[in-house]
This record gives C-alpha cells, structure tokens and sequence, in this order.
C-alpha cells in the first residue's frame, strides 16, 4: 500500500484541503514553496496517463477547483502544475504558486512550517474551495 | 501575438507532432530531455486555469495522446507533465521523457540536436500518434 493509499484510509495524518469520494487535496510535507499541494486520485493508479479518459479528466477538472482555492488564499502570480510520478507509485499533481519560473524546481530545498503553520495553510485555502 | 500564435500560422517554423483544429504539439526548442514536447491550445489564453472546464480537459485529453506517442517513440521511464506559463502568455504543457526524478528540472542545461536530429525526433513521435 503507497503512503497516498494509507493517507486516504486515515493511517496517515495528513493537512487535508478538499476530498470527495474519488479525489484529495492535501499539502506536501515537503513543500518546495509555501501551499504546496498534492492533488490525488483515491484509486491508486501508478501512472497518470494508465488513467481512463473520463478518470484523468475528472482528476484535472477536481485540481483546477483546488488551484482556483488556492488563488484566492496564496499570493502569488499563478499556480503552477507538475506530474513527475517517480517517487511514490499512486498518480499526485503537484500545484505549486508560482512567483518566479525557477518555483516549480523540485531541486529546490524544501521549506519547513511548524504543524500550526500547515494547518493554516491547508485551512486557508480549504475555505474558499468550492 | 506570441511567439506560440505564430507557431499557429506558420508565421514561425516548428517540429510539429501532432495537431487538430484546436491543439498543436511541437518539440521545445530549447529541450531539457530529447523529445521534450509541448501542447498548446490554437486559441491564445494566457493562463491554463483561466480555461473553461471543457477546453482544460480537451487539452489535457489531446495531452495524452501525445504521451502515449511518447512512450512508445521515446525510450524512457514514463512521460512527466509540467504547466508554469511564466514565459510565454499562452498555455503549454510540457512533456518530457522521464527516467529520473530530476529530469523535470528546468534548471537542467538545455540540450542541443541537429534540425536532422530533431525532424527525427518529431517524426517519430508522429508516427505512433493516434
């Protein structure tokens, strides 16, 4: 079982934003800017483009409502999009608020926010999901 | 009018994939990993969240067929996806051939091909699109 599998099954705490019964948005804890999200099918597939046409577009159609949330909670100038899919074997989007092209480097060192801090974050752009 | 329109009218030359009416997919010039593609609505917007539902998942369903070309032309782990916008006011996804995480680093040097080097590398893409 992924760690994404046991984070939709509640054995893993996670700074959930948004969930439904197919898809959760949740905050990367290794977050390489501030908000940086994870946006995941509850089915565990591997690989995003194993996906079915009307699953891949459900999954894109639930991450553009989250990244439209976190427009609105995070200053920044877009939010930027990234499948890589190499490191844990159950498809995630990153959604990362852009201010510079450099921002969605994943070379980038990972920030460090207390647990209040994401709790915050994940809070604040739950709100205005819709 | 971007650089990306005049792709469109064949106002600037490209190594072209694949295209419908509405979609048109084209190596990088500037490529992080060979075959480093990407897909462009014909239609100019500037940021890919501002598209309606059904223009986001026409996109990403024209996207996948792209990959799936990809995979079969390219030899490589799997296709990565990344969408930042903060170049070019027109939306593009990028493909990149992946076989390692850090291969979607857009930091990486930009590789050089032959215009031989990379008609082949187009064509061949082309010729599993379907």
């Amino acid at each position: 079982m992924t760690i994404f599998e046991k984070i939709v099954k509640g054995d893993i705490p996670a700074y959930k934003i948004a969930e439904d019964d197919d898809y959760l948005a949740f905050l990367d804890v290794f977050p390489i800017k501030k908000a940086h999200t994870l946006v995941i099918p509850k089915k565990a597939t591997d690989y995003i483009f194993d996906l079915e046409d009307k699953d891949l577009v459900s999954l894109h159609l639930f991450a553009k409502r989250v990244a439209k949330a976190m427009e609105k909670a995070i200053d920044c100038k877009r939010i930027g999009v990234s499948v890589i899919g190499l490191e844990v074997p159950h498809v995630h989007i990153h959604l990362v608020p852009l201010d510079d092209i450099g921002d969605l480097d994943f070379s980038n060192p990972k920030l460090e926010f207390s647990d209040v801090e994401m709790k915050e974050i994940a809070q604040s752009i739950s709100n205005y999901f819709i």
